[in-house]
């Protein structure tokens, strides 16, 4: 049923081709242009597992804030007193309202399932968390451990930045970044300028200048340049679990004799693009696919993919949004 | 059932304080910022008839192209030659390939329908036809009166034009039109610099110039400047039917001397307003409700509403790009 083998057997109840962290997946029986088959990638989880019913809704708090596939489910079986499992959903910690107690619970739980060494997500375990909401903009009900969010469909954000120069001629070059061979995640594909997770203890705007001076050695007073540009939201699910994933996103116009340099071991190489060239990038597997949103999003807005060059493009900006923080509720 | 009599049944089956075209409904029920609140309103058929199951999807050549509610079905049953009614499904001309055909017989239809004198939307007739396609990238199946395509639930198009002007301290001011009193549609309400549907006839281009030259008497030179920024989708519902939205947006840098004038009676009044003070402008409900989402896409893009000062801003955008493209596959 699934190429992942018993060891690996998160999300087997899905095909291996829209799962794979490696490669752009598509829904080969759709037509449309290159960027919309693109965008319907990045959205694989919103396109089939969403509308399956094959995922138990996970509430915390009277709260609908995941999913649960039928594999993690089985595993969480054994601790009833922390994953309540009703019929029709499971209910973290009904009786405790707690940040700290809930957060302490969960993690508890987390930790034995690591141990057992049969879930994915788990084994890129980052000793860092991310905050569980009801909605970004309400108070967090507890923390969980980052690698494992996507077991659980919970909605993760991070921060996003497009660096990029403009030339003599007025055109604009984008600068990329080739991801580091020996990261845990998508190791080697082409990324975005700077970009990282939202974890506890970090504002946004802490967030994007601390990854921008990690990343990319970005000096404090060029970072004050940036310039908030809004969100991409997407619904995309790989062999780790799912991802329906906010990005904060941030423009900034650098100089033309900036040249980035890696603080952290996280980047092997900095790239500059031409902009007339990044769709033809992110279109290529070599490209992270969940960063793929935050590149297209920046050339509509500057013009560069527009009504004339993109036949459905309505489609295509419908996508590097979908409603995430809709569909739960 | 409803507040609009028996000679304004369509649409009878939701409750009027989420239909009035005169004032911005919203979710009553629901927590959140004023803008979420705005968005949701502004996305009312989404958030409730859409997932009512009380709409028959409408199919021509095997494309689900919109939804029908019962008050409209029931009229269309003595044209079953055209509107085929089967019990899951209504069917435009099953047997008919043929664009010029198919518009005939749907407009015949139509025709009759005005005759009886029974719904809201056809009393705005316009002698103005809109493309129908089964998506927005395809060859159009079909082209129906702009005033009836409400009634079908099908996906409209239009273009909106942000002029603004940067200001000798760096900050925006935004040209915002009063719509002409004698307007069918939302008389008298506040609404964007221009905007303007996008017909049977004129490419997205030849609108935007059209549309600006009309009625706001931008000369060509300046229409020039215009920058495609993307698109936003809306699905409001209002008491005329059903209005799965796509505007594509375009904004232009105004010199600070220019001074818009209506030259088509369809503008009562221009005014030059400080970009910080929009967000109320939009909250108020003498804005055209489905003129909004283009002023707050245009306030996001430009940094002036962010993280900082909105605390759902993921929600807020997403939902100015409900994936109406998406819906009805």
């Amino acid at each position: 049923m699934s190429s992942c083998g018993n060891n690996n057997a998160a999300f087997a109840t899905t095909t291996t081709s829209t799962m794979r962290d490696s490669a752009h997946s598509q829904r080969s029986n759709e037509g449309g242009s290159k960027l919309v088959k693109l965008a319907r990638s990045f959205n694989n989880f919103y396109f089939n597992g969403y509308k399956s019913g094959d995922y138990k809704p996970l509430f915390c708090q009277g709260h609908h804030i995941g999913l649960v596939s039928r594999d993690v489910e089985r595993e969480l079986l054994p601790f009833q007193d922390i994953f309540v499992n009703y019929p029709t959903k499971i209910e973290i910690c009904p009786n405790c309202t707690d940040y700290h107690d809930i957060t302490a619970q969960v993690a508890k739980v987390l930790q034995s399932l690591r141990e057992k060494n049969i879930f994915t997500a788990l084994k890129g375990w980052r000793n860092e968390t991310f905050e569980i909401r009801p909605s970004f903009g309400q108070k967090p009900l507890f923390a969980m451990e980052r690698a494992a969010t996507c077991m659980f469909g919970l909605r993760q954000y991070g921060i996003d930045v497009n660096g990029y120069v403009v030339n003599d001629d007025g055109s604009i070059s984008v600068w990329m970044q080739k991801r580091s061979s020996t990261k845990q995640t998508w190791p080697g594909r082409m990324d975005n300028f700077v970009a990282g997770g939202l974890s506890t203890g970090y504002s946004i705007r802490e967030t994007v200048i601390k990854e921008t001076e990690e990343e990319a050695n970005l000096p404090k007073h060029l970072a004050e340049r940036m310039q908030a540009a809004g969100c991409v939201s997407i619904f995309f699910q790989s062999e780790r679990g799912l991802f329906p994933n906010t990005e904060f996103v941030f423009d900034i116009e650098l100089p033309k004799d900036f040249v980035p340099n890696n603080n952290d071991g996280e980047v092997d190489e900095f790239m500059l693009i031409p902009a007339s060239q990044l769709v033809e990038k992110i279109c290529d597997p070599q490209m992270k696919t969940t960063s793929c949103p935050v590149t297209l999003d920046f050339l509509i807005r500057k013009g560069i993919v527009t009504f004339e060059s993109e036949p459905d493009l309505p489609e295509v900006i419908e996508l590097l949004h979908i409603p995430v923080h809709s569909l739960y509720s």
